[in-house]
C-alpha cells in the first residue's frame, strides 16, 4: 500500500522531471495506489503520469478513479490518447465513467471510438440503472460444446486477454443461446481429450438484463460464484456479472439502507464529494414532511392540556416516554428490514415474526416498566399512582412500538415500497402519537384527573 | 433455482425410496439448492440424502448449512460417515462448523480426524473471531519461482483439485516466506518456457492472521482482488481469504452497524434463529441505559415547570422539537459512521466535515424555522412572539443535532470505541436535553415568563 514516504518520493520524481525512474517506480504499484497518488497532484500532471504508464495498466488505474477525477483528466487528454485509452477499458468501466459525464464529454468520447464498440455501449447506456445490464461486462470467454479440453485451455490462452475473467467460461450454441457453464478449475484438471460437452454444467443460474441488482447480489449471496451470466429475454447470453463488482453494490445497497433508514434520500456519491447544497436537499424533505405530522402530537398534547395543567409532573415524563418508544420500534424495524434485506425475512413470515416481536415487547416492556415503577416511586415520595400510569403506558408504548417496527416493513414490502423507509423517523411519529394518548388516557382514568 | 415442484419432486422419490432417481435428479442442483431442500425434511432423511451425494457436493452443501442444522445432521451420522465428509470439508468451512458446535461433538469430531490435519484446526480454533487467522483457508496453491509457466500450470492441474480457488497462486520461497503473487490468468497467457520468478508481482499486498476482518474487507474494498495472502508475524504464507467470504463479511459487518446504530447488542445469527429470550437481552440493556438517562429531560422541565404553567401551549411543542432533532442527528451520524466503515471518513477530515455539517444545518434549519413560523403565526392567531421561540429554538436544536451527529462518531473512532454506538439513540438523548434548555431558555427571554 501506498504510503506518504512514497508519496514524497513520487512527487519528488515528478518534479524533477526524471520520467525514467518514476516509470519504474510506478510500475511496482497497484493501479489503486497510483489512482489514490494521481488524485494529490494537478490534471496536467497526472496526464503526464498517464503517458509514462504501461496501457494496461493506465486503463486499470484510470478505473479505480473517481468519476470527478476522470472528469478532469479526460479535459487534459488529447484526442488519440483519450480514444486509446477508452479502447482499453472493459464495457461496464467505460459505460459506468460516461454515465457521470456531461453529454459534450460523451459524445467527444463517442464520436472516437470504434463503430462496433460504440455500438455496443449505446446498447448498455440504454439499461436501467442498478438493473444488471447496466452491471454488466460484455468481455467473457465463450466456448462450443464440441470443444476438447486442449483445444478450449487453447482458445483461453489466445483469446483471454481482454475479458473481465478467465475463470469461469461459457458455452453457448447458436445465436449465442447460453447451454452450459465451466470452471477453468475444472478445465485444468481434466484429461485433455474429453470434451466441454462431457464436463460442462448444463444447469447454469442465470439472470437477465431487466433484474434488479439487488435480485443479482441475492444469487451472489445464496450460492458463493465467482462470476454470473446475464442473459436478455430469449435466453441469448449478452453479459457477464464478477464478484468484484458486487461487493461494492454490496456497500452501495447497504449504504441506501442507511440512509434512507435515517430519513435521508439516498445519494451515490461519497459523503466529502456531495455538495452542501445537495445534502441539505437530501435532508430538508424528509424532516419537513416529519416535523408536519410531528405537529399532530402538539394537537394531542392542547387536547389534554387540562389533565397536565392539574398534575404539571406528567409533562415532565413525556420525553422518556417518547425516547424509549422511537428506541424501541427502532430496534424491531431495523433488524426487521436488515432481515428482509438479505433475504432472511419475507411477509409470509408475518405472523411468526409478530409472535416473537409481540413475546419480546411482554418481556422488554415489563423489565423497563417495573424499573421504571421503582425508580418513580422512590424518587417521587411513593407516589405509586402517577408510577403506576408511567409505568402501564411505557409498557404499552413499547408494545406499540415493537408491533409498528416490524409491521409497517413488512407491509411495505408486500405493497411494493422500499421497506427502508418504514423506519425509526416515521414509526417514531405515529408511536408518539398514539403513545400521547394512552399515556393521557390512562392518566385521566387512574388518577381522576377530570 | 429450487422451486415448489422441485421440491415435491424430491420428496415424493424420497418416500417413494427410488434412490437411484433421486440421486440423479438431485446431482443437477447446486450445493445451495440441496441445501435449500434438506432443511425441509428430518435429519434421519438428510443423512441418507447425505449418503446418495458424491463425497465433494456432499462437503459443499454440508457447507451451505446453518450451523444448526450442521449439528442435527452431525447426529444422524455415523462415525466414518462424519469423519470422511470432514476430510472433504476445506479448513475455514470445517472450522466455522466446529466453532459452533457443542465441545463433546467437537471433540468427536477431532478424534475421527488424521493428525495433521487435526493440527491445522487446532491452530485456526485458536485465532480470535473476527481475525484474518479466523476466516483464512489453508488449502492454496504454492509455486517456486524456478518452476516454468509449463511446470506451474501442470503442477496446479495436478494439485488443484482440493484448493478453495486456483486462480491466484503464489509464490513461496525458504520456510514459506511469500516471495510473489501470480494469477492463473497470466500464467496461461505467458508463454511456456517462462519462468514463474520473470512473471509473479513481487509486491504483494497480504494481510497478518490477527488483523481485523473488517480491515481486511477494506483491502479488497481498495484493491478489487480476488484472493488475499494471510501471513504471520514473520510474513510466512499461512492461508489464504477468498472474495466469496468476503462478501458475507460485508453483510455482516453492515448488519453489526445497523444493530449498533439501533441500540441493540449485534448478532451473528439470523433474526427468525434467535430466540425470544435472546433477542430481548440484545435489546434490554440499551433500552433501560436510554431510559435512564432520557429522565435527566424530565429534570429539566421540571425546573421550568414555572414557565410552561404560564403558557401551557408552549409544551405541545415538544414532541415536534425532540423528533426533528433526532432526526436531524440522525442523518448526520448514519452518514459519518457509514463513511467511516467505507474508509471514506477518517478524523483527519474532522474540521472538513465540520463546516460541512455546519453548512448543512444553517441551511435546514432555516428552511425549517422559516416554515415552522409561518405554520404557528398562522394557526394561532398572529402570535408572532411564540413563533419565533419555537422557530429560533427549532434552528438551534437543528445545529446541535447536526454537531452532536456529526462529531461524536469521529471522536469514538479517535478514542478506539465503534462509532456506531454512537448513533441515532444516543445522539437524540444528548440533543434533547439541550434542547429542551435552549427552548425554555429563549422563552423565558422573549416572552418574559419570569
Amino acid at each position: 500500500m501506498i504510503n506518504f514516504k512514497h508519496l514524497d518520493q513520487l512527487e519528488r520524481l515528478l518534479h524533477q522531471h526524471d520520467f525514467a525512474m518514476l516509470r519504474k517506480v510506478l510500475i511496482a504499484y497497484h493501479a489503486s495506489d497510483i489512482a489514490d497518488f494521481l488524485v494529490t497532484i494537478s490534471p496536467e500532471d497526472a496526464a503526464i503520469i498517464f503517458r509514462l504508464l504501461p496501457k494496461e495498466l493506465g486503463a486499470e488505474t484510470f478505473s479505480f478513479l473517481d468519476s470527478d477525477v476522470q472528469e478532469q483528466l479526460v479535459r487534459a487528454f488529447q484526442d488519440e490518447e483519450l480514444t486509446h485509452l477508452f479502447s482499453l477499458l472493459q464495457t461496464d468501466d467505460a459505460v459506468d465513467f460516461l454515465e457521470e459525464l456531461p453529454a459534450n464529454a460523451v459524445n467527444r468520447i463517442l464520436e472516437l471510438t470504434p463503430t462496433h464498440k460504440r455500438r455496443l455501449i449505446n446498447q448498455f447506456l440504454q439499461f436501467p440503472p442498478d438493473t444488471a445490464g447496466s452491471i454488466m461486462t460484455s468481455e467473457f470467454i465463450q466456448l462450443k460444446r464440441s470443444m476438447s479440453v486442449a483445444e478450449a485451455l487453447q482458445y483461453i490462452r489466445r483469446h483471454g486477454s481482454p475479458v473481465d475473467t478467465i475463470y469461469t467460461a461459457y458455452v453457448t450454441g447458436e445465436a449465442r443461446l447460453l447451454e452450459g457453464v465451466i470452471g477453468v478449475k475444472h478445465l485444468l484438471l481434466s484429461d485433455d481429450d474429453e470434451t466441454v460437452a462431457d464436463i460442462m454444467d448444463q444447469h447454469v443460474i442465470s439472470v437477465t438484463t431487466h433484474q434488479d441488482q439487488e435480485e443479482v447480489l441475492g444469487v451472489f449471496r445464496e450460492y458463493d460464484f465467482f462470476a454470473l451470466p446475464v442473459v436478455d429475454e430469449e435466453t441469448r447470453l449478452v453479459g457477464i456479472i464478477t464478484l468484484d463488482d458486487i461487493l461494492d453494490i454490496a456497500d452501495e445497497e447497504a449504504t441506501e439502507d442507511f440512509e434512507r433508514m435515517a430519513a435521508m434520500a439516498p445519494s451515490d456519491r461519497p459523503y466529502l464529494k456531495t455538495s452542501i447544497i445537495q445534502q441539505s436537499r437530501n435532508r430538508f424533505t424528509w424532516l419537513m414532511i416529519l416535523m408536519f405530522s410531528g405537529m399532530l402530537n402538539g394537537m394531542i398534547l392542547q387536547h389534554y392540556e387540562e389533565a397536565f395543567l392539574m398534575l404539571p409532573i406528567l409533562v415532565t415524563f413525556i420525553p422518556m416516554l417518547m425516547d424509549t418508544g422511537g428506541n424501541a420500534g427502532s430496534q424491531s424495524s431495523t433488524l426487521i428490514i436488515r432481515g428482509m434485506a438479505l433475504n432472511e425475512i419475507g411477509f409470509h413470515d408475518f405472523f411468526r415474526v409478530m409472535r416473537k416481536e409481540l413475546g419480546i415487547a411482554s418481556l422488554v416492556g415489563l423489565g423497563l416498566a417495573i424499573m421504571n415503577f421503582l425508580r418513580i416511586y422512590l424518587q417521587y415520595d411513593h407516589q405509586w399512582l402517577i408510577a403506576l400510569t408511567v409505568s402501564l403506558a411505557l409498557f404499552g408504548i413499547v408494545v406499540f412500538a415493537k408491533f409498528f417496527g416490524f409491521s409497517l416493513p413488512l407491509l411495505a414490502k408486500k405493497v411494493g415500497l422500499d421497506p427502508a423507509l418504514m423506519a425509526a423517523p416515521l414509526i417514531t411519529t405515529f408511536v408518539d402519537t398514539l403513545g400521547l394518548v394512552l399515556y393521557f388516557e390512562v392518566a385521566n382514568r387512574l388518577l381522576s384527573l377530570r
